[in-house]
């Protein structure tokens, strides 16, 4: 059974004592509002504003093309990559910034299939996001002579074989939370000759991580979650420096060793520059790179505790006071298995989300029946955490969810 | 030999005379700076940052994730892509805004394969962009037995043949302006049973396309050029409708019928929407949407013949002007025939263009040996192009560019 829960007044008191509760004065937030979907689209750190609009009237519109030296963006991709390096323990010129996660998902399963022409399986798991079954889908269509083997989070471990090219796993799973064994997996996978394509959606910003450390292959990851960017904002990818050979498929004139020799023939830049392929927008990349800054000084050791013990808090409250009303816990019970935010199984939970949202909590719904909570730690307090449970009681206790405007499911494409 | 020239006066005349005179306010352009460098990076339209700054403070910041349904992020790729649309031929929902041009012509030649995959010729011809040719060559590795042929401009109608399976073609030559017969291409091409894809970088917002009513299958463009969409702004693809079950490679969740009930297959949207692939910028795509209200009642056609006699204006300025120091246009000599850019062959083309720019003309180097001018008609008066001209022929009369620091090559990469 679990403790008996902290009141209100205790967790003031633990957002008192947090050594990381001055991050959140970096964010524009709405007065009022509790925000746990920053696992799905961050808030603005405040400076990303006037840093766009300098970028507007002074690199574009005064100094135009002088820009792309000027006020380098040519450079910006790598720059804005090292920063992202430093947050999933990759070292500097291992990771540059484009396109987007999926984009940077088929970079990266192409050029693992390139170097193990041999193997004719990518290895992924039911618990990964759809949209990364369907990146894999349609290069084995393209490539031919592939095929995409998908099995439960729990058999990854047995499934890896000699006939695997790759293992593309999601390392936290976006409904449930769970966190895969990366360390583990990697290891398992090099002994049998297979490479690994780590998808860091649900951990850049969330969670320590240490791709250099475990010796993933490629990883790659979006920056609008965790990461604060913006909505859409660019994706990244990792390319092991150790990788001898990997080409990326897409080859584009920014990944070119000479792009403004305009040669016939495509010369790879070195390291992870050649995964670069076309002009990626300055506006976008600029806002995420002012963005990154609010995490100059963050230690990430201590953001893990903060996350872990303030979705340790949620889980813990929600069970106590919602439990009556048939919500359970999804996902691991061991936290330090978890990534950072909580999916809670709930009947009728996309009208308990409305309703939710319309009292000033926000979080989201995933289907087939969970509630979603994302905790990012920077700046997340506990007294919101505690709000927040008490709130979605409320809800519960006075069937607040239902009613008509609250049940309509609206056909989001 | 070419009529006598105009003189400043008579251009100033033309400027007063001009019907699209007025167009030139939407813009935020350097007072003093004479900007022919709109076909690699155009200037702003004053409403652009605004527009920006409120998706940063209002959808973003206040909204946070309901923007999605409630500012219409979702819609925005396929309402910006029906902006272009009305500038290219297109009908209503066949284009879509997002990705990069580079990674659009991957899916458009990957569809085009598949669609003919029996055939294994990706026909192309010199004079294309670079980048087009890694992206076909980068395909052509990756799905194997197929191959990219590259032939002179001149010779590429003689080269269609059956073991073609697609024709990809840039409309305007970015180095001399030169216009390739779109509709003849493609109807020769249509002949032989092959498929097009045109790309249209430097013809979007340059001169009239007509991509429905020549029949092209696939179309690509940017629109950072004469669409003035900022540094790096999203690109965009137009899918033929009549062209049943083209298939886009890279198969992504914003690509997927029904992105929100996270099937683990890929299930396509209908038409163009299955091209979509990732989540895009939001501030990229807002940015673009903002810019390209700027095209809002131009009249296409009067756009080509300010083009045309802009384009002819510099040329005869130039060569009556500057012949004497090896200065000779480059691309054909009918204006109707090239695009919107200018470009001549010069020696010692950069160290000229360098101290071009110092004196306050902004255009650009090719190399070899061509300075290029971009013209762009929503903006450009003929008075710059008077001005232009006369501060060339004073730069190279009095060697200005002879000097160390206008010779000194930067390696950009």
């Amino acid at each position: 059974m679990p403790m008996s829960c902290p009141d209100r007044e205790t967790c003031a008191a633990l957002d008192a004592a947090d050594p990381m509760a001055a991050h959140r004065q970096r964010f524009a937030l709405p007065a009022g509002l509790i925000y746990l979907d920053g696992n799905s689209l961050g808030p603005p750190p405040r400076a990303v504003e006037a840093r766009v609009a300098g970028v507007i009237a002074t690199e574009w519109a005064r100094d135009l093309i002088t820009s792309w030296t000027g006020a380098g963006w040519f450079e910006l991709a790598r720059r804005v990559g090292d920063r992202i390096a430093g947050l999933i323990g990759a070292p500097p010129d291992s990771v540059v910034v484009g396109d987007t996660i999926s984009v940077n998902l088929f970079k990266a399963l192409g050029a693992a299939l390139s170097l193990r022409p041999d193997r004719p399986v990518i290895l992924t798991d039911s618990g990964n996001f759809p949209g990364d079954l369907y990146v894999a889908q349609g290069l084995a269509a393209l490539k031919g002579g592939v095929r995409v083997r998908v099995v439960e989070p729990e058999a990854v471990m047995e499934a890896i074989g000699e006939d695997v090219a790759c293992v593309m796993l999601t390392e936290v799973d976006y409904r449930t939370g769970r966190l895969h064994d990366m360390a583990g997996i990697t290891r398992r996978a090099h002994s049998l000759g297979c490479l690994t394509v780590w998808d860091l959606a649900h951990s850049a910003g969330a969670l320590p991580v240490d791709v250099a450390g475990v010796g993933a292959d490629f990883a790659v990851g979006c920056t609008y979650k965790y990461l604060n960017g913006g909505p859409g904002s660019p994706g990244f990818i990792f390319v092991n420096p150790s990788l001898a050979g990997a080409r990326s498929p897409l080859t584009g004139w920014w990944g070119h060793a000479a792009p403004f020799a305009f040669d016939a023939a495509f010369t790879p830049a070195a390291g992870v520059a050649e995964f670069q392929c076309g002009t990626q927008s300055i506006l976008a990349m600029s806002a995420l790179d002012e963005a990154l800054k609010a995490w100059e000084g963050v230690d990430l050791a201590a953001l893990r505790r903060k996350s872990v013990a303030q979705c340790r808090l949620l889980a813990q409250l929600v069970e106590e006071s919602c439990a009556a009303h048939g919500v359970t816990l999804a996902g691991p019970r061991d936290f330090d298995r978890r990534g950072s935010h909580v999916s809670f199984h709930c009947p009728e939970g996309y009208a308990v989300m409305q309703a939710l949202i319309a009292r000033g909590v926000v979080g989201d719904f995933r289907a087939p029946d969970m509630i979603r909570f994302g905790v990012a730690p920077l700046y997340i307090r506990h007294v919101d955490i505690f709000d927040a449970a008490a709130i979605l009681a409320e809800v519960l206790a006075e069937r607040a969810w239902d009613r008509p405007h609250f049940r309509a499911r609206r056909a989001v494409t």
